[in-house]
């Protein structure tokens, strides 16, 4: 069978690119920069989305859903929100479409202008700290803990499938807290949940840290991230949690009134992860022979493929196969039998390597006779031949253990890719010739941040927050630092 | 506790808007035309989405997603569909915002004008068509069974939330089949599921029916509706499934080879439901105090509230409140134990009252002493005071009952307001003083239709799938006529 992807030797970027749509995850559609989710792709994040959620609702958090359009001036409200969301982003100027009086379709009505033109949603916080204000009058109204699953346009130039679209799907929780105290620990308590996420359910190792200014949300008084290391060493952030402060409150007049009577404006979070997840989910695992996915976030965690000649033997091996995949199935296991004579063995099994099933079992007329079936893992490609018996508990054994290796193997691949230098031409040969993550002393300026990015293309892509306080000197600068920031190229 | 509600017999229309404010559904936004749907009124609709979505999946349909941006020149390729659809829609002609030379805020940049307007989709066949154009080649290709979870706009001028609103959530699918028997079934298959739906799940019974041709999907050749009878007697339109044809094959080329090489265009179906379901379950079932929910789409299924004086009591009633909450938990019930003490029982009762929460257990010191407890059904407000033992059971089987129970009620109200008349005085004065559905004849044209609309305000609902056939004469031309069809004033 000849190869489908490029290799990520080849060329990383166009391996990834074709990875995902050969495995079916996702398109291109025929609007500038707009993906279309294929099923199997959708599967994923429905996986995806329903842990999260889960997590969510057991954090105390409700859903609900606030309007996909914002009024222009809304942005205006709170000044560095502005600058940073109302730039690139659809405006709907008018509603209504009327017949070309010349007769070419249909054109926008002149008389059909909006007094207001609204923005589609970057993000949310306007439209929803708008709302709050009426929600919001005493103490007792507080928390409001709030989630929505949404989608959000930026107007990007640049797009790559899921990791940077112009529309794209996510969640984004607005929390109201009576207390900074009490927001701050709402917006830790979020990152570590994402973090459990990306590292229990998506077997992917998170840094977690504090944005510099720079690259903090605009709008926040301090963005907390989780950046997980692909396969190319660069960084992708894949999930951040904001301490916004009192500054949408102030925006938009929400106050409350305290046990004492006292008025005060409500402190608040936001936080958010995105379908870009899906782009980090890909890049973190996968070979040169496709998807390589987690179990639990797997839409198929098994499948069976019949080997046989003729109809007799797919009959019987029919009858082992169906009552394996009952069994299977029986015990919550997502499985699936193809017995398609449209295909053959060889066609399936590099589709399902390509789509990245965990775990395949194939069936013969010889494993029919001696009770045994084969059984493959995906991660690692090696194949047993075993006995039937207990194939449950073997399959969850093998997933478990296929989850384990996968996370690992990131981790291990992130330790052998991260370095700590104090030396400005070491850290530009890395990012030169090798990539990775680079611990090292910064002097805290932005401007520094700046000069180093045009050097090496690296940025400052957190503090860490588990790092420990360390005297040094800037990288670049050679000024007085008290702690080793995280480097890297990110996406 | 004084009403909160204005009462149905006063102004139905004020009691529908003032319950799904006051229960906490949903409310405007700043965005003319566009709600909120707030956290209980989410929690519902989840509640659906989660039961739609399982149906969906058990009868073959995976989940996608397709841009939310359709270019303009799309809707002119479906000849009708534009007429219907590519009117009164949002309209995005811009990408960026910049700020006012004159330091107002921001305003649209003149220079980012879009080279083809798009239109925010009020439904997908357009470009999800584009899009099967690629995914189709073969008859191994379909048939193609694939639903989207989505947002969509259209740009009503009077707006109702829930029942009419600019923005609403829905889902849309959409499949291509290879031949048109198999496109007829899935329509009438996904008919069906609606109404197992509607009738299962909300409690409404239905009609299923097919639409005249001025009621008909814009592109369809076919449209299936059920049809629900709202408590002021005017009919709802709870969903719709649309026998395509061949149209938008034809409108983006999608053509298929069949077993024989022979090429062919695909056979198309869509179909959804959305929000306005919401609207829908509230006005079914609810009374003057507030909503009443069919236990199966209930968030909270049963709350328990203790009556108590002083801390002390509290204690002791919070025990065996706390082991009677945990029990009905573990049995799957959803079930919250309210102690707050910033609120009164009566407050509470209210509270749980209007927001439909089917069964209220309440406890007090003398419950403790007996073993007993106060069980409340909201349905009919009916209550007595039972053994603590069994109360898993007992629950169940009320709630049981309870559903079935709803479900009657509806039923009973629908057959008491339908009617079946030849006289089209009666036909007015039942229009005019009593509303409701009426069974008549109709000659089939649309001129009647729209002659008897403008003297009645009726309009055909349907023309019902299991009515049989029975020659008669129009109640308003006396022109032949071979069957009743349903005639209702219509929300």
């Amino acid at each position: 069978m000849a190869k489908v992807l490029t290799t990520r030797k080849e060329n990383y970027a166009q391996w990834y690119n074709d990875l995902v749509l050969k495995a079916g995850l996702a398109e291109n559609s025929a609007v500038r920069g707009c993906m279309v989710i294929k099923p199997y792709g959708y599967a994923i994040w429905e996986k995806m989305q329903y842990e999260l959620d889960k997590m969510f609702k057991a954090t105390g958090h409700t859903n609900a859903y606030f309007p996909l359009f914002i009024p222009k001036s809304y942005f205006s409200r709170e000044a560095s929100h502005v600058e940073g969301f109302a730039k690139e982003c659809a405006v709907v100027t008018h509603y209504r479409l009327k017949n070309d009086p010349e007769g070419h379709g249909v054109i926008v009505d002149p008389d059909a202008k909006l007094e207001e033109e609204l923005v589609i949603r970057p993000t949310s916080e306007t439209i929803i700290w708008n709302t709050y204000k009426n929600w919001i009058q005493s103490y007792r109204d507080l928390p409001l803990l709030i989630n929505q699953w949404a989608n959000v346009v930026r107007w990007e130039m640049r797009t790559r499938l899921f990791l940077r679209t112009a529309e794209f799907l996510w969640q984004e929780g607005h929390t109201a807290h009576s207390t900074r105290e009490e927001a701050i620990e709402e917006t830790l308590k979020i990152i570590d949940l994402y973090s459990d996420f990306a590292e229990k359910y998506m077997s992917i190792p998170v840094i977690r840290g504090i944005k510099t200014e720079s690259e903090r949300f605009a709008g926040a008084l301090e963005t907390y991230a989780i950046e997980a290391m692909m396969q190319d060493g660069k960084a992708l952030q894949s999930g951040t949690s904001h301490f916004l402060g009192q500054n949408f409150a102030k925006a938009f007049d929400v106050r409350f009134t305290d046990k004492n009577g006292k008025l005060d404006w409500v402190w608040a979070t936001s936080w958010g992860v995105s379908t870009r997840l899906m782009g980090a989910l890909i890049m973190a695992h996968s070979d040169d022979n496709g998807l390589i996915l987690p179990p639990k976030l797997a839409p198929i965690q098994v499948v069976i493929v019949p080997i046989y000649k003729g109809d007799q033997q797919l009959g019987k091996i029919s009858e082992t196969a169906t009552r394996i995949e009952n069994e299977l199935a029986a015990s919550g296991l997502a499985v699936k039998y193809d017995s398609r004579d449209t295909q053959t063995p060889g066609w399936k099994f590099a589709e399902y390597e390509l789509k990245g099933i965990p775990v395949r079992i194939a069936l013969g007329p010889r494993d029919i006779e001696n009770n045994t079936l084969e059984i493959a893992r995906r991660d690692t490609l090696l194949k047993e031949t075993v006995p039937q018996d207990n194939i449950v508990s073997r399959v969850k054994e093998l997933l478990q253990n296929m989850e384990e290796s996968i996370f690992s193997k990131a981790l291990r691949f992130r330790e052998e890719n991260t370095y700590k230098t104090d030396d400005y031409e070491e850290f530009k040969d890395i990012m030169d010739n090798r990539s990775g993550f680079v611990f090292a002393h910064w002097d805290g300026s932005a401007k520094t941040e700046t000069l180093i990015k045009e050097e090496t293309k690296a940025t400052v892509r957190c503090i860490p927050v588990e790092a420990e306080k360390e005297k040094g000197k800037c990288i670049r600068t050679g000024k007085p630092s008290s702690i080793r920031v995280l480097f890297a190229k990110a996406y």
